[in-house]
Formats: structure tokens, sequence, C-alpha cells
């Protein structure tokens, strides 16, 4: 069977050459003689696995010694609700940059009590199509402000919109969840107090979730805290205070490997600039057939968003797509329209056969 | 490379056969060019196998209707916050049978306040080697004692001791931790309000936690929770709120397959029994140098564990042992000695060796 070509928000497609070695390699890793998924978490095989994945996450990432890296269980999430139990003291401020972000927003609201949840800027009126510019950043007063932390959202998978890029925060820790772009490029990681990431786009299988955590940041963590919601609890047990998602892992391990192996996330950026270039080209040179969902400036490298002229056109091209094995591009359900998903692991191929779709499926129905 | 026999406490030995299906469908799942791990979980595709999981799950267990089914993420030790969180009210009990009772018990009194977490029944000064009794719970007054719940966990992993039977409750709630014995034996649902277990010792991988709760349950649960550690919120959205572990769902679903093929939980509660008591009659015969752990009514099925004259035999035992191919036998680190985990998937080839191998241990050493 031919390999459809798989624009699938997340779970996403994989590397080829990473399934091929977990297949080669499932019942007997590590010259165990056993299947990864039978293994103690404790043994040596396993904890080789979980470091060497630490290890080369910090090599992509270049993540400073400063920093906790972490396999959590439970998504971005649960996430959304341990950031506030864990950093939020007083006042804090959410950035909301379309649906990932507000979901962020309302679980520390769920814990605000009387204390100020403060959204200081909100892409929701445009109906998400932007991004906080570098000038909304420049002229925001951290200091008066006295938040404990500001929390973004750095790539919106279902309005396709992005981040364009990092900025100064004096004294606000910054947390972000990087779930839809994490290893699609380079990141300071010290702009950053907290990235944290679903594994089931750019990293692995559904079922692990990293988080990159500053040292600093843990002391202030109040006492009282259900154990398993303390960042704490993992970072003092290198992620095993009980049983991490050992399969998870040891495919997020396999696919750090094959991106280091592939030029690392400088490479990596370019090949994902260029596809997305081609395909909001062929975008914006039929711009009375379709129209691309965000603003130029803001627009995602990873999920391309974009309408046609009518629901039936959209449901045609969908389905005529999927006929040549052009899969999953129908947009979320929340906001419709079509969206290819085009993260790392997805092949040139792909991008010149939905390119073409797209300009002979323009041919026929314009 | 030949099978080693794995007696790891878990993630542990799965079925060979499932591991081989799992191989053979790693690049193509349900004939659609793509692997388990790349396919989104709103596909089709996936929502077949997490229905074919629950219904698998419901007919070996034999789970009324008014109970839900959930697959949830961060283990057991996830769910011993979560059950205070929603249905800790003004008083709750817990048995202490052993280390993972106690840990459960310890997340009850983190949220506990000022209110009372009665522990009713504790093997703590016996070193663990029993369980409540049923004159122990005919003797108590439920209804004085007013509790919203009492804790049990069914097999403590770590000392090897079960509950040997069910028993009345009359008007409280039972909530059981059955993370290393669910599926290995029939049990009665209905004695249970919410049964819960972490996959990676009877069921499948580890990253994903089965939850059977009744509906009535879910009616107490108060208002405010974080979305993700509100029972209903899984309830409400078919374990699909957010991503779920995809692979792990898929692979306890085969697990409840190959269980079916073989004559379900009744068949393998025989052939549990039957291997558990070759163990534990060696134990027996050789009383002088193997002793066991728990207290003969209460020998777990799952975990044998026992020791030997001295700390330097057991050393030698487990090297001996692994020489041989029998793997993972060293207890568990916080008690020491010797630990047979035999789940499901334990195949009556690994028990002959074992038993074989203590006999000539004893021959050698005694």
């Amino acid at each position: 069977m031919k390999r459809p070509f798989n624009f699938s928000a997340g779970p996403a497609a994989l590397p080829l050459t990473v399934l091929e070695k977990a297949q080669a390699e499932f019942l007997n890793v590590a010259e165990t003689g056993l299947s990864v998924l039978e293994i103690s978490h404790r043994s040596k095989a396993f904890e080789h696995i979980i470091t060497q994945a630490e290890d080369r996450l910090r090599e992509l990432l270049n993540i400073p010694a400063n920093y906790q890296v972490l396999f959590l269980q439970g998504g971005a999430s649960l996430q959304f609700s341990m950031l506030p139990l864990n950093f939020f003291a007083k006042k804090v401020a959410y950035v909301n940059s379309g649906s990932w972000a507000s979901k962020a927003f309302k679980e520390a609201q769920i814990q605000a009590a009387s204390r100020p949840v403060d959204v200081i800027w909100s892409g929701k009126e445009n109906n998400y199509r932007a991004m906080p510019e570098q000038a909304f950043w420049a002229s925001f007063d951290w200091q008066t402000a006295g938040y404990d932390y500001v929390h973004l959202t750095s790539n919106e998978t279902i309005q396709g919109v992005a981040l364009p890029s990092d900025f100064a925060h004096p004294g606000t820790p910054v947390l972000c969840d990087m779930s839809s772009d994490i290893l699609s490029r380079p990141v300071n990681v010290e702009s950053y107090d907290v990235i944290y990431a679903g594994a089931q786009k750019n990293m692995g299988p559904a079922g692990v979730t990293l988080v990159i955590v500053k040292d600093e940041l843990l002391e202030k963590i109040p006492q009282g805290l259900p154990t398993l919601l303390d960042y704490r609890t993992h970072a003092e047990k290198g992620s095993m205070y009980n049983t991490p998602p050992v399969f998870a892992i040891y495919m997020v391990n396999l696919v750090a490997e094959w991106l280091l192996e592939n030029g690392g996330l400088t490479a990596m950026h370019q090949k994902n600039k260029q596809q997305a270039t081609a395909l909001y080209d062929v975008i914006d040179s039929y711009a009375d057939f379709y129209r691309g969902h965000a603003d130029p400036a803001f627009r995602s490298l990873m999920n391309v968003t974009f309408t046609l002229p009518t629901p039936e056109l959209e449901a045609q091209f969908i389905q005529e797509a999927a006929a040549q094995q052009l899969m999953s591009l129908k947009g979320h359900r929340s906001v419709g329209g079509i969206r290819a998903s085009i993260y790392n692991a997805c092949p040139d191929e792909a991008i010149a056969a939905l390119c073409a779709f797209m300009k002979s499926f323009y041919q026929q129905h314009h």
C-alpha cells in the first residue's frame, strides 16, 4: 500500500525511517530480547532511553543547565491547570491568541478565586488572525503590571497563526505552550521560563508532554499541592516519580535522533519555511478562490489554514484530495475550512502533491 | 534471540502474539496506510479502536451500563489525587494494606485540611503481610461511620498481598485500586463504585489508566475543579476531551481481544491460580530456605514475594536466575528480597523454569 500524504493536525505524521526503526526492534529493544513495552522503567535499558531523550532535546534546543527537562502525562491540557496551581500567586496575564490560548486562560480562571487573570491581548475580535506585535510588547510596562507570569501560545494549531518573534519581558516569567511548533525551529530557551508541549505533532506519538522549566521558578511553588501536580516531584525524580509513558518517551528519543541526523532545528526550520511558503504562494496566487485565514505577518509554518468560496466547495476539495491520498485536510470542527498541518515529518512530495492538487482544483472550480 | 522469561512488576510481560500483531501492522493500522501513532484521535480508525476497547473491557469484566469506562493518563498516582478532589466531601476512610495504599492515603491527607482521613485498617505493624478479613468487614458499622468513601487496594504489588474477597459495605462507596490485578480474575463490578488501574501490568503498556466509575458517583462531584481532573469531563467526552494516549489504548484493545480469545477472565484466573500455586508450593516445600512474605490466606496471585536466609544469597539468586534468562526477580527497592510478578501474559514455561531454578538453587545453597 502506498503511504498516504498525512496532513493531520495531531497526532500527526511521523518520519517513516523512525517508524521503521521502531517496528524493526519492536520485539527486541536494546538487545534485551523484550519489547520496549515490557521493560521496567527502572531497567538500565529504559534509563538509557530517557537520559538519551533528554540529552538529545537539550542539544537540539540548546537548553541551558538551569532548566529541567520533564516528561509528563496529560497533554497541554493538564499543563493549563498545573501552571496556575504551581505559579499563580497574586495576578497573572494571558495572551488570547486562539482556541488553545483561550483554554489555558479558562483553567487559570477556574483557580482564580478573586485574584485577577488579565487578558493583556486578544485576537478574538479579529477572529484570531494575528498575534501581538513587537510594538505591543515594547510598550508594555512589565514593572508596573507585576504579573506572576504571562502565558503565551507560540502557534495556534486551529487558527494557523504564530508568534513572529521573541520579546523582552523584564522581571516577568513567560510560560509558553509550544505544542504545535516545538522542535520546528531554533528557540532561545532563555527567553522563556516554562516551555511545554504535547508530543503528538512534532515530537512523537500522543501520550507524553515535554515540560522545560527554569530552576528558579520551581522555588516559587507553594507547599501542599497534590504530589503529581507539583513540578518539583518530577524534577526531583527525573520524571520517574511514578511509571512514565515508556513507549512515548522511546519514540521521542528516536524522533530527536532523526532530527540530529538531519541537520537539527536550523535545517528543519529552513525546510518548514520552504514548504509553508510553497503552500501560501498557491493561496496568494489564487486569492479570488483560496483565502488564507491568518494575516500574512502571523502565518503559521505548521498549520496552513484557508477557506474556499463556499462550504460545498470545501467539502468537495476535501473529498477529491482524499481520493488522491491527500488525507486529513478538513479544518478543525470549531472553525471549518481547510487546514494542512505540515509538521517536521511532512515530506516535500506531500507539499508538491497538495500544491498541484490545489492548482488543478482551482482550474476546475474557480 | 531467545525470548527471556520476564518477571517484571510493571511495565510487565505482554502476550507475544499481541506484540507480534502490533508489530505486523505498525506501519498500517486498520488499512489506513498509516501507523497507529500517526492517526488523528478523531479519525474513524481510532474511534473504532477506543469503542472496541471499551466494549471488550465491558464484556470481560461484565461492567454494568450504569458505569462509565474511561481511559485517562497519569497512572494510579494521579488517581490518588483525583479521587479525593472529586469525592471527598466530609470524611473518608483508607485501608492501609501496603506501599500503594499508603501513597493513596497520603494524597487524601494532602487535601484534607481539617477533615478526617481515617485509616480503618492497617497492616503496617505486621509489615504488610495481610489484608482485612471478612470478620473485620462484617463487624464494621457503615451507617454510623458515614464515610464519603472507603479506599482499597486489591493487590499490593510490592508486598505481594491481595484482598481475598468482596464484602458488603451498605451505603458507603468503595473505590479500589486494581492496578496489579485488573483482568486477572472475574470481578463483581457492582461491589465497587470506582475501579481504577494503570495498564502496565495486566492490560497493556504504561501510559493509560483505566477508570470504571458508577454514574451515581459522578453526580456528587463539586463544581470548580480543574477541567482535566474532573471525572465528568472525561465521561461526557468519551475520554476524548483532549488527545488520549492513542497507542496505549490501541494496545489495551489488542490485549482485551487476546483475553477474549483465550477464555476470558475465568480461564485466566484458573491459569493464574495454577501458576501461583506452583511457585508457593516450592516456597512451602523449602520453608527453611525460602520464606514467603505474605500470610498464606492473603497471598497474591500476581506478585510472589519471598526472602532467602541472607541478602548475599538473594543477590546470588537474582544473578544466577538472570544467567538462565529469568529476569527482573529483584524485590522492590523499598522492601528487598525476591519478587516474581506473574501476570496474565506469564507463560507456563516461565513458571516451570523458575520452579526448577528455585529447587536447584536450594539444593546447592541450603
